[in-house]
């Protein structure tokens, strides 16, 4: 059992819970250590107060749900199998009231759920995994700064197909090239490479436009490995940039920089939102700063809290978020400079260490 | 209104259902033409008989949804709105009996849906639209056309690639470059490319294993096109085989094409199994076929109706699957041969058309 059961048994106990049933796979990952993509078979883990927790798992992964989990109790179902009835023997009909994911189970799940084990009443944990997850331990950390070196390694290897005439998709490609190449378990989300105009889309596509001298190249990516996300945006030069170009590139980094200096435990997310948000609106580019600061990360790539300015919630050791502020300006272009952060006891660990200053390719 | 609607309509009165809500957000593109991933925001689109089916979209993918549906109803919901609330005015409370998907739909929102709009019975759709999907119509046909199109030529720029020493790993990732470069929406599932003795693992998974002469080399990929997905698998020599590798390799062959030989509406799905399962035990390598002869494709990669021995339902013209025998001898290696089938009036017409006879690369 790993360290995150404890409050998860307490909270139980406290909102007389009797069963839990996980049935999200990355919570099942969190909770067991097995990563597993079901499809539309059955996986589950579920506990009781008191006892440890059972693993449910479709018959073809027992051997790999055996090496992930480490002696845990696994209960197995083939397909013609009713896994829900199987779970209803294991817990002998004593099901109580039953604390499930009802944003992760579907209504077809739930009602076979409801017929095999009878349960009275059900309530909703989701909020409880989401406050779990906000502190990240020391074995998460060190899976995350494994996915940041990877992408790191990633946008390394990109930068040498950059040259003129290559375009956004082809960048992208070779992106996901690398990150196949370099063993990550895949992109965390939509691999972005924006060139000139482009980058003033906060939200842009990548296509065909093509690298020419004086414009400005942005990558935006991120891969999943052993589960956990990385997240990381760095902003280039091709040729030279035009003054104003310049101007809102050291305007980024000085907003990315101070709100690093502000990140420590106790203070609220809208602060440091607020630090990088006031070097940008000094600069006179406030209306050009147009999303939040960051989100955070962890066995998503967007996952709680948001990192934004009406966000009260306080900074504690072992959160893990981006920073990522921006200014886009259309017709003049777009910079953007993404960093991930760990909170520490007395201030901050930044997880990815990309060269920032302004770099002409 | 597409063609799908009428279908619908009828089934709806037929079952007494007033309102119809759809969610899946692929069945949202097969009844509208509006393509979308609309991550945790709310899509559906909603339909009473007689009325005109009315589309219900986050606000920020407004002018896509327009552009994507040309006339259709659109309500649009920002972030802060309640999306059932917006649906219970447009709909003045009139919902009756409530059809949806509950395969799709989360026990979270089912119940945010129940609270907005009152309803007093649901009942689950999703067998309908499964239903329908399995007879493409002629526009369908065409999409997935291209996507074989374009995998066959994904597949055509790898075959530039293989070399000795070259690994299943370089070769996945070239594959998945090229689905990029070509325009392609992605991949349909993950690009397999299995090498010598792993070419016996059905579900193999590509890894570090180096191409060297005498070497079996099986390609399973696919991509989705405009929402259709294709799939085909390929099975090549690299240097010489050993007589049995060969024997195999025809052996699978002569399945493949007396299961295609076999397609006809009219027939069942069992008989196209055995046409190819015949053969193979004939050969004596009954043993060595251990999976179905294929699957539904469309929207979906894999979809109903499944291609095996124990399925008694007819095939009719507009069904589309694939054709996939293998055979599997450990330590010897593997050969699978895939192709794409549509049922036509009076026969099949193979959507791939990349080269089945052994070859030497």
């Amino acid at each position: 059992m790993n360290e995150h059961w404890s409050g998860l048994e307490q909270s139980m106990i406290g909102q007389g819970i009797q069963t839990l049933l996980i049935t999200d796979p990355k919570h099942v990952y969190y909770l067991t250590g097995f990563l597993s993509n079901p499809h539309e078979r059955f996986l589950g883990v579920v506990f009781q107060p008191g006892g440890k927790p059972v693993l449910v798992v479709p018959a073809l992964d027992e051997e790999a749900a055996r090496q992930a989990t480490n002696g845990m109790e696994i209960i197995t179902h083939l397909d013609t199998d009713n896994p829900y009835l199987l779970l209803n023997q294991r817990l002998q009909g004593s099901v109580g009231t039953l604390g499930l994911e009802k944003e992760n189970l579907t209504v077809a799940r739930y009602e076979q759920l409801k017929e095999a084990l009878g349960f009275v009443q059900s309530y909703d944990v989701g909020p409880w995994l989401r406050d779990l997850r906000v502190r990240k331990t020391a074995a998460e950390v060190e899976k995350m700064s494994h996915a940041v070196h990877l992408i790191e390694q990633v946008l390394e290897a990109a930068l040498k197909q950059v040259k003129e005439g290559v375009s956004e998709n082809e960048l992208v490609a070779e992106v996901e090239y690398q990150i196949r190449k370099l063993g990550a378990d895949g992109p965390s989300f939509d691999s972005m490479v924006l060139i000139g105009e482009k980058t003033a889309l906060p939200h842009g596509v990548p296509g065909d436009r093509k690298l020419r001298r004086g414009d400005l190249l942005m990558f935006d990516i991120g891969v999943y490995a052993a589960g956990y996300a990385s997240d990381i945006t760095r902003t280039f030069a091709f040729g030279e940039l035009t003054e104003e170009q310049v101007r809102i590139y050291e305007t980024v980094l000085a907003a990315n920089e101070a709100a690093i200096a502000a990140i420590r435990p106790g203070v609220t997310f809208a602060s440091i939102d607020k630090a990088a948000r006031d070097v940008i609106e000094a600069a006179g580019y406030g209306p050009y700063f147009n999303h939040r600061l960051g989100h955070g990360l962890g066995i998503d790539v967007h996952e709680f809290p948001s990192v934004h300015g009406q966000n009260e919630y306080l900074l504690g050791e072992g959160n893990v978020f981006t920073v990522e502020p921006g200014i886009y300006v259309p017709g003049v272009g777009g910079v953007r400079i993404e960093d991930d952060c760990l909170v520490t006891d007395s201030g901050v660990k930044v997880l990815t260490s990309f060269p920032k200053q302004l770099t002409y390719l």
